[in-house]
């Protein structure tokens, strides 16, 4: 049997947070990981067992190398990973409790990733093969150039046949040279087969009303988004509702054009690590949609996998497909595994 | 006045974990300490101030010295542990939280315990003053060679009139050496005094059939063992609800032929360590057996105990019996003591 | 604008601790850090933007200059500090979860602050420009000396109208050195203008009668003690209700001449560190103080100072101004901040 | 430009030990890596800037999952690695320092890699496109199925005219299964082309006597060797000083059938982690004999390998072939490069 | 008694680092420490009992005040740091150890304090009361503006006669905003008291011919800038003989327009830490200048204060003047105080 | 075969270190482990394979607990230690390096040691089947109790032939509280078979004048104490050669009344602890003394446990009789043991 093999691009940053519920005025070290919307993704599914590549650029120095090796240990395909300029993109990770919130500073202005050209990456050699193209709302925001480059890789997907997903993610404020996500995002959200997105973004990039309670809003939301842009199949949202930031729950749902679905439920008492939960949704969605044959098994599958996230240090997931599958099927119990 | 001593046989492992829960792929270093079900129970009646000592056979090298230096620091008479062979029983735990199971992995196969053989131990000095000789099912699981240790110990007890307990544990996937529980257990428990186990142990081991709900079940198989076993006086069980890997509820149960005693449920709401907990309660039980008149009261010590372990790293229970009487007597407030 | 400055007097102390939920029998190292109930308090404050001094006492060796260090490392005015004698105040902390209780064991006796005599500080210089004198009833419980301190800053705070506030925290057992609390404290409380301290408190100082349900009794037992001292201008007071090790309500209310107030019970689910906690309401009730018109503000703004310190490692909140608002303001969500 | 690609075959062991210079009987935790000899020289190739494949067998669990990802993350090709079985390979070494010496205590009998059998690896497909094939000594003690195994990829490597080097590294307390070293070296080596080994490996396994001081003695056992196996076209050897566990002294020399090299000693005088240093040797040769023309040139960069593999925490040598060269050169200052 | 103040500028940044001897490919955290030329002399002079202040300018978030904070753990006096932009700098290090070099990577560009402009930095109040002003030629090398605001400091301090001094440290890869160092160094210096430089610092900013041996050498560059620049006063200089990354040896030399002087080597034998090693020199010559009226016992300090930095990790040397005069004495034992 | 049994007597303080080269300013954990130079013999008596028991006091509290379980863990017989009292004795260690000193600060002022009371220990119990006493000169230094206790002990020990060893350890500041060592030492001295000590010790103590070069200054000065205390049947000494903090050469001498005896210095060259060095002479001086005939070779052991001490972390030996006579034989190489 074949195993379908997943593309992602975008920037990956180095992570660096105090240990455990440290703030930085108390730190002595910092962890190190690395993480991005989209490498989040493709490492995601790795561990369920799909092939997957990730593309990005990195400084050609030693935190670049330090940085690909990290992929790599996680199960990626690096091989269209390009090189060039000095700086690393980096985070600052604060982790909350309860009421306190969690904390992030970016450091991640003129990175090489930023620095991206079209033309940098072989998008006809590194998509030979594929299945699935993904990437995120945050990639364009990044820089003229990386828009570019994501521009290049749906064409080159659609022109393949590649199904297309993205994970619109709308941070408004990243967007800081020199055009607006109103401007760019609809013209690339159109030549995608799925969107993971939510009313409020459909609001913001393409001024579709906000109606009803929040399933209702979607559904509409979704319909209309699917009558303006016709390559897109099927619509997929997660709601989460932060009791605290140890202690969320999560919930999706999903329309495809005919039926709309919805899952109970899922709470996580006590987080572990928050951040990459939507990556892991983006993900098991993706994982799903490949391997069930009906919406509603591959809605549950990337409801779980959001889920289980929570208790995952560092950005991705990192859970088996079968621990998703017993969380899927209703085992909450966490008993151990011998 | 004079306290109790006891004695326990059984496999002590080297047990290696990532730090918090982190994966084993995430990970640099693991935490290094010892456990086996029986040890367990022995370390636990040690912080609660009874002597006790530990028989088992380990490695004669640098690990096995290692491994005999933990259990005095936790306050184990280890001088009759024997030496020989080249192998140290590992195993290997992922902690697991929330909807995440924890993994367990095992080395033990060909251990120096697992070549252990009649004669090794000498049971006559090593009972010698003893009030009490605690076993499992793990041990005659093992090998061969550890059961046949373990009826000759048995036996010895028997001869002297020391108090035998047993925790059935029945864990099927483990008897791989020719023999199978059914053919093997039954023989040993008929000689015990105390049996610590549920009716699907029973039903097991014993054809008893499971009748009627959970607490009428264990009643009635426990009175039915009774009747098959003479010997045994005194049946306990505990009944565990995993609400999730990092909240479960707790209750005990006993049958003493005469009454029948249960406890409240045991909320165990933040979970630190969740291995050996059935090992505290077995070693609760004992504690109470030997120091409260009532069995209702050595009932709730034993519950309080296995409550009070899921809040201690490792695989033994470190409280002490003051802890533990606070929580049997209800404060369940954990304020600071100064 | 002028930044109100605080200055605070007490012992600080080595804090030391096994990692995480480890307790002292498996510790290899003790996590490091310095507290005393009134340096909390000043700590609290300097992150929530205020000037703060704090006064105390160290050992003229290696331990007395870490100690400064970490003051300074955390926003103080150390110039008022003295030196002398050889030894350091020092607690242990073994820290329980669930239904195992933290243990603290004190070697505070003949410390260098414990030695401290009238005159070593320059109280006028010390106060000069000072808004407020804060101490707590654990220093004149340590040694005359630091009573008689305690009481020569008190004066001078009173000559120069600065607001003098005191955290009663009657810790009975701490009176060792031939005075009791109740011959001392009366007359220390008589000269301050604003008190923390509960029915209980009040009771066992003043002999006032507890009457009524806890916030009846509060009341009554507040205005009873302004009757009696008329200086007393406020009288706060927090209920905590002890879930669990792990979990924890907190309440606060106050009293000011005409009206009572009293805020939600904020659940804080996930404790990390419950040490200081009161300190934190403290300061947050001065921060309060200084900052709103409305009593109530000042005591929402306390409690929820409170409880974010129960998300904090070691004895100080060290969260801003900003987080404890938006808790204050009914934001309980601890969503990320970028 | 095409790069070289070697492949290597044999054992990888999980490595544990204490940090530092700690002692076993001190250790709370243990650092963990992975190693052997074969797998050391692929890494070190790898990190020199050549593909490298490792060729193994893991057990099918977390474990192997683990060492697999382990590899990868060390930039080598994992492909060709297969999975059985439950035992990992494990070793536990106690770091030694000045006259204190390292201890290891290896637990790898009835390994996965122990009851590979021939036929489970595909050596036409895993060796197609390599330049290079290189063993030791050490798996074909492992087991009679390893030997097995390295014979048949041997034979397929000389198929192809793939060049085949082998370190000899005699240890006879390894040869437990059953056949001795001297019964089966001889007809593996006699199939390769550059031989690692010194001249009493020579003597124990091909009756070759020593005579003269070392480098003659050397000179003379490789050409009796080189005669006695016509395929040999090189042999080398390293001569290792021991000052004490902190500090060594390298020297390497080679044979090549006209002509004798050897290096300077390079005195290694903080040493960080002694083991692979030989490891790091084979690597540097063969780095050397497939970049430089000059067999001398080979043989300094080898010396030069082995004596920065010392300041190595791990296995395997990580510095890159630039620092390698660098010391080549002369270069001994260690000074900061930004 | 007055004790100096000196106040440095210059710029701080994020040191991160894994720890140990461990590479990047190989650390799960990194070390985190701060440190920058300046900022480093500030800090040792601070250790050895001056009052000592550092200007800089930090991004207005979380990494500025965590920066701040340590400064002032380290006894700096911060009241006259700037916040501004987002960006902190940072360096990356790998430590090395014999052969193996250490390596930097810097993330400094457009860091708040690259982007500062002259009159940001209230020169007048920040100079007030002070006896000393130094800084390197790290500063001007970093941006137009840190140049400017260099210039401005130099300005102030020579119209109040405070004692200017400057570390040259030309790195010339720095300079890359469009100015060389040998067009705006020059101009610079000449408003200096005190030099701290080398030959071929000279050579380079002055074309001042290198001639004879090193003491030589530097004793005519020295006496040829004096001649230059009339308010100079007096050069120093260090040489450094690399034996390796783990052993350097230090030899301090100065020119005071009249004699000559040099300190014996000093042989650091266990490099614990090589980073701020010159800063170290540089803090050590000017606390001797301020204390000792003899200018070989100011370079001996000196001298001894650089050797000594060789133990301390981190950026800054952090011993009291007592155990630099130790050593400047001749104590070479490092024998346990108590 | 009869293992000889050692009894020592002393205080074990807690140690507290950061960790590696850090300083405290620069510390967030302290590394914890015991020790007391009476202790650490016992210990390293131990580890080489004999009985040792420990008499100390602790305190009654957890701290008193966790240092029990060590001397337990390290394999002494506790079941002499008494408690009472509240206060751990403490001392605080930084590790220097190089020219750097390390620093201790002693917090044991009013230990549960310090106020141990004649007839506090059972020395006729303790003391039974024992073949060696062994008190060093700090205990008299801490208090007239603990002088009591020593010569309490060493009445018994004397009256059962059981021999007694000193090692001499004049601190002359730590004798505050009342009594000088001059006044207490010789008579406790007198009663002693084996005295370590040096000719400094033995002129300040005994007014025996100093004459000659090291050895015969020790030779003559052991010469006339054994002419004044005829019970004295051999003196052994040492001579450390400090050539820095992590470098250092030891040789011993002893005096049996007809031969003088001397080793070869031992260089060690990367010291790891320096602490407790002289604690493992005088362990391997008795071990010797217990298991040589010829007093020559009890001084060789003596010397090479200390040497081997150099590189073990904390305060005692912990290497075995095996590793050390090794080093005593002349292997020097440190080469790893498998």
């Amino acid at each position: 049997m074949h195993t379908p093999k997943v593309v992602t691009f975008g920037e990956v940053m180095m992570r660096l947070s105090p240990p455990g519920y440290a703030m930085f005025s108390q730190a002595k070290h910092l962890d190190m990981t690395f993480g991005g919307g989209e490498a989040n993704v493709a490492i995601s599914l790795a561990y369920m067992g799909l092939d997957a590549a990730h593309v990005t650029r990195f400084p050609d120095n030693l935190l670049g190398k330090t940085a690909t090796q990290f992929l790599k240990h996680h199960l990626l395909d690096t091989s269209s990973i390009v090189l060039g300029d000095e700086m690393m993109g980096l985070y600052f990770l604060e982790k909350g409790a309860v009421h306190r919130p969690s904390q992030i500073v970016y450091e991640r202005k003129n990175s090489a990733f930023a620095k991206i050209k079209p033309g940098m990456i072989d998008w006809e050699q590194t998509l030979e093969g594929a299945s699935w193209f993904h990437w995120t709302g945050i990639t364009p925001a990044v820089s003229n150039g990386a828009l570019e480059c994501v521009s290049e890789a749906i064409d080159i997907a659609n022109k393949h046949g590649i199904n297309v997903s993205v994970d619109v993610h709308s941070r408004k404020n990243m967007w800081d040279y020199g055009k607006a996500a109103k401007e760019v995002m609809p013209q690339l959200i159109d030549r995608c087969d799925i969107v993971i997105g939510g009313a409020y973004d459909f609001q913001e990039l393409f001024d579709i009303p906000l109606k009803g309670e929040h399933n209702e809003q979607f559904r509409k939301a979704a319909q209309e988004l699917m009558k303006r842009s016709p390559r897109i199949k099927k619509v997929f949202d997660k709601e989460r509702e932060a009791v605290s930031a140890s202690h969320n729950r999560i919930m999706g749902r999903m329309w495809n054009g005919e039926d709309f679905y919805k899952t109970e439920k899922l709470d996580v008492t006590h987080i572990v690590d928050r951040v990459g939960t939507g990556d892991a949704y983006a993900a098991g969605v993706i994982y799903g949609l490949l391997n069930y044959e009906e919406d509603a098994d591959a809605l549950e599958f990337g409801a779980a996998a959001c889920a289980l996230k929570h208790t995952v240090e560092g950005d991705a997931n990192m859970v088996s497909a079968e621990v998703i599958q017993d969380l899927m099927h209703g085992n909450t119990s966490g008993n151990i595994k011998r």
